[in-house]
């Protein structure tokens, strides 16, 4: 799955401070992304961008340099926009380790586009009419008293959940793809009931006197996320036993 | 949670860019964490320390300036040492996110001692004598072809998974503290082979076909860590069917 983050292309809009693009190149190539884009790069190129690019002046050297979003954007299937925890603006923001699953999920897709990471100005962030160009919005736990990274910093966090969450993923598919869609919500509550039922009728469990039988089953349930064949199963399996203590 | 960070230090070793500080000042700040210990540094005080710590030049001006490791390490309970990959030396080495895991840990039982995070030299890391010191030896994935990070990235990963952690233990300690032993795989097996007992007393399972049905099962309970209760529940649940099955 370390493929999948050649498709991954990290956005800087607008910089103003040419060393953060160097610190960005190294931090990407540190963690295996290579694909750099810089839209409107004010004081650019610059000897401090070299500087803190250290060995990965290549990366540097190699960024794709445009004038507006539109042609960072091109053959994108996925835009996905870092976000400071004031924005109050209606649009799905995920702590940036979930943001990141769906990133790789959707980069080892073998018919997806490739997929972009926008940060905005060291200052400013990205603006709403950019923001609004992202399916979805990513944002870094921080501490809330002082949560303002600097730029690259903010690249080198995402570029690591990325790698990990590539080698993750290499983990999974090295024994066995994942080929089932996860079972939705209502049919685990739908099999959470039947396990009651079954409980009740063998005299497992006293509806008097419950004490914290189901809870437990039920946070053992909501800890594993069961797929749909799982929970057919289960269903199956707990539908046969009622049929059979209550003839 | 949260209040475990505050165990923590920071220890840079004999770092001779000040720049490096400032910003690891910052990235500790941006993360919630306070205690920066600083072994030796070289050209320190620096104009460039102050420069790099932006908003958390608090953090650096109250650094503790040491001129030993020992005196780093005093009060400490658990000392971890930041460990480039090439590195071969017999010692317990843990991926960053597992090694934070024991961290948080360790941080949260309310009569450990502070805790020291070791980052060395940027040019050479640690010393073999002062990974020694140490009880646990952590590395950041990279890329193996560019494995070399900066200090103050290394630092910012490292403080940023120690955040994810914390926040994560408030999420479980929020709902309940985990505070049962987890099952041992003999009484799980134990468990899964009264389960196929019951498939096959109602006739959901065919022995003579048993198709992929226990597999599946198998390989749901084997995702989830389960805890002694929860097993126990699931055999009790068991036996009092398979008694109402064979009267």
């Amino acid at each position: 799955m370390l493929e999948s983050l050649q498709k991954i292309r990290i956005v800087l809009i607008a910089t103003t401070h040419p060393g953060n693009v160097g610190a960005t190149a190294r931090a990407m190539c540190n963690m295996g992304l290579a694909n750099l884009y810089l839209v409107r790069p004010e004081r650019y190129p610059h000897a401090d961008a070299e500087a803190r690019a250290a060995g990965a002046v290549h990366i540097l050297r190699g960024a794709t340099i445009v004038q507006s979003l539109d042609e960072a954007l091109a053959g994108c299937s996925l835009v996905v926009g870092t976000s400071a925890r004031e924005r109050r603006i209606p649009w799905p923001v995920l702590p940036a380790r979930q943001a990141v699953e769906q990133v790789i999920q959707e980069a080892s897709e073998p018919e997806s586009g490739d997929i972009a990471i926008l940060f905005g100005r060291e200052e400013h962030g990205l603006t709403n009419d950019e923001l609004q160009r992202c399916n979805l919005h990513l944002t870094i736990p921080s501490n809330p008293d002082y949560s303002s990274l600097n730029l690259a910093m903010a690249v080198q966090l995402i570029a690591y959940e990325l790698r990990v969450a590539a080698l993750e993923g290499m983990t999974l598919s090295a024994t066995e793809k994942w080929d089932q869609p996860w079972a939705d919500a209502q049919t685990i509550e739908h099999m959470l009931h039947q396990l009651e039922e079954v409980l009740v009728a063998t005299t497992f469990l006293d509806p008097q006197n419950p004490r914290q039988v189901m809870t437990r089953l039920r946070r053992m349930f909501a800890r594993n996320r069961l797929d749909k064949i799982e929970v057919g199963i289960l269903r199956g399996m707990l539908a046969f036993i009622l049929q059979r203590l209550k003839p």
